[in-house]
Formats: structure tokens, C-alpha cells, sequence
């Protein structure tokens, strides 16, 4: 979803190098330096304006969380929430996260959340969409090997393709949801913003859990 | 889906040996023999009346076709469809497909329809579902390698149960639609009694295509 540029946003991105990353390639294989605790390091890529992440760092203390997000004005957004929380298990990243293997070393991530990745409707643009195999491979290079990948998306169109290229790619699946909020699952997930609008229209929401198998 | 037992359907089976093979078993190896034909074999496992495999066997008659179903009432009534269409390409099996290794030799059958097959539900009769791992291994033991397994349901948790257990299997995925009475391969889908009944309530027909790659 795009949003309106806001000039405050960034502004407050580089008046807090302490919470947001401006140059991940930097920390490379070093993300342990981010955090004051060393432990599992799971991370969000599009977190938008970072409500998931930043209540799954909530919840979650056992675990270091990184979110990523391309707009400026969504990471503004996120960084408001979390200079209130001051979570020391967050740490935002203000940039592109297409090449992930430029930003995290191998095995540096214990584990990746897809949420509502933009579906790119279009055949020709398969190869944008964030379960395209070209992706997939990033995502194995940076993993450890029992990583799980979960990704959720209201867009079935994108949900009938992620299927395919992620079985195709040799992923194993560990569970399916096809309509997610209407699972023994839905006390436990926590939404993003655009989840929670979308899923009062009664749409189904689309989730997989899977892991490589090396 | 249980019908109501009807007495004419057993004698009726019995005085067309020519459509209705009784004894299966006999047949493993050489079901070429029960065709005009020598073509590849499609057969569908729990045909119910029989709407689906006798509209594609007179759709498509450059496939042999055998329909399985253990409901006596349901094959006679399958039965008077063929005794009126006679289609050379059409066989029905009037018994249990639990064990299709006894029924067809290796590489025998080259494709395998499973059309709302029962959900078994409770997680305790898992190994009841077609899509258990256990059939899986006599599909691919009957099934020459570039065979395809077609599966469509309505039922969302045998669907999502599926998935997993196909991708955990090892097979590969050629399709996956979550709507397909939504999608542009609607137009030559054939529809089972139950689903078109089923489909004019508005919920989604899911249907996976795969395959083994060994």
C-alpha cells in the first residue's frame, strides 16, 4: 500500500540512528550488535507502518526482531510506535529488502514474515512478487536451516501462485490456512493494519508455514 | 455422500458384465483388454453416480476411463447413464478403491481423478483420507511418471490437510486453485453431481493438480 509522503518521517528516521538501520549491508553478518541481547534474530520484510512487528517484539522477548520497509512515511509510522515502546528487541530497517544477501549473512536469520506482500497481479510481473524462486533462494541463503518462513496475503491469486513456486522450489510445507481467522490458530495471530481492515469485509485471509530443506 | 439402498442396482450390475467389473483384481495388468482402444487410463476413485467420468470419457475419447465406487446404488445409477451413452472408453468398477495396487500394475493408469473425496474430519481418522500418505504411495505405485493427480473439494480442511501432506509426500505441484468456478479454467471444468449442487451456495471449489516426480 502506498501512503502519502510525510515530511516529518524523515527527519525522525535520522534523528534515531538508535532504533533505525539507514545502511543494512553495514551489519552484515553483526546484527548480534543491534540488539542488547544475543538470540534468534526473525525478521519482517514490507512491514508497513510495523504494527506486526513491533507487537510480535512485545510478545515475544525471546527473540530479536528486524523489520524492513522501502517508505520512508511507513517507517516514520513504525518508529513512533517503538520510540514510545523502546523495545530493546527491535530494531527497524529504513531501505529495500530485495537483496536480502546483502544485508544478512548466512544463517544470520532464524526465521522471515511475508505479510501482505504486493500481489503483482500480472503474469510479467511474477518475477516481483516476494514468492518468486529468485527470492525464495535469498531467503535460503540467509536462514538457518530450520527457519520457517510464514506468509500470509488476503490475495488469492498471489496465495494459488505462492503455493506452487514454494512447493516447486522443494519447500516443505508445515501448515495451511485458507481461511486463517476461522482456525484454532486466530488467538495467537497477531494482525497487521491492513489485516485487520481487510479481514471485516469476511474475506478469507491465506496463511502457509513452511521451511527449506537445507 | 450415503444413498439409500436401492434393489435394483445389484441385479442390474450383474447383468451388465460388459460395464461393471465386479472382480477387479483379475483385471491388474490388462485393463487394455476391457477397451475397443489401447489408450491411456484415467480412473477416478470414489465416482459416486458417475457424472464426471462419463462426461469426460464422452468428451475425450482419446483416453480409456475406469470409474471406481464401493456404493452399489451409486454404480447402478452410473450403470444406466453408460447403458444409454454406451461410450467405448468408459469402464465402471463396482467396489473398494483402498487398494489400488491389487486392482492396476505399475505404471498402468496415467492419470487419477479425486473429486470430493470424504473429509474424515477427526484428526484419529487422518489415515482414512484419500490424501494420506499411504494412498499417496499407491497412487504413485500404479501411476506412470508424468501421471497427474487432479483432487477438487469444497471442504477447506481436507483441502489445506492435502496440501501439506502432497508437498510433505514430495509431489510436485502443477496448479493450485482456491476458486475454481472463479477462474479462467472454469469453462472446461467438469462438474460432479455434489459440486454443482454444492457450487450454487457460493462457496469456493478447491482443486490441486500434481504430480510425483519419481
Amino acid at each position: 500500500m502506498r501512503l502519502k509522503n510525510k515530511p516529518w518521517a524523515l527527519p525522525l528516521i535520522e534523528a534515531n540512528p538508535q532504533y533505525v538501520v539507514t545502511e543494512p549491508a553495514k551489519l552484515r553478518g553483526k546484527w548480534d550488535e543491534r540488539f542488547t541481547t544475543k538470540q534468534p534474530l526473525l525478521i519482517e520484510i514490507g512491514m508497513g507502518k510495523g504494527r506486526f512487528i513491533t507487537e510480535m517484539a512485545r510478545r515475544d522477548p525471546k527473540h530479536n526482531y528486524v523489520g524492513i520497509e522501502v517508505q520512508t512515511t511507513a517507517t516514520g509510522i513504525a518508529l513512533k510506535k517503538q520510540l514510545e515502546l523502546k523495545l530493546p528487541n527491535l530494531q527497524l530497517v529504513s531501505g529495500d529488502g530485495n537483496d536480502l544477501t546483502e544485508m544478512f549473512a548466512p544463517a544470520e536469520v532464524a526465521g522471515i514474515f511475508l505479510n501482505f506482500s504486493d500481489p503483482w497481479p500480472k503474469k510479467r510481473h511474477a518475477k516481483r512478487r516476494l514468492t518468486y524462486q529468485t527470492f525464495l533462494k535469498q531467503y535460503q541463503q540467509v536462514m538457518q536451516k530450520d527457519g520457517t518462513l510464514e506468509f500470509k496475503t488476503d490475495n488469492r491469486g498471489l496465495f494459488e501462485y505462492s503455493l506452487t513456486s514454494m512447493n516447486n522450489y522443494g519447500m516443505v510445507f508445515d501448515q495451511v490456512w485458507l481461511d486463517l481467522h476461522d482456525s484454532p490458530e486466530a488467538v495467537d495471530n497477531v494482525m497487521t493494519e491492513y489485516e485487520e481492515k481487510f479481514s471485516q469485509k469476511g474475506q478469507p485471509i491465506f496463511k502457509l508455514a513452511a521451511h527449506f530443506t537445507s
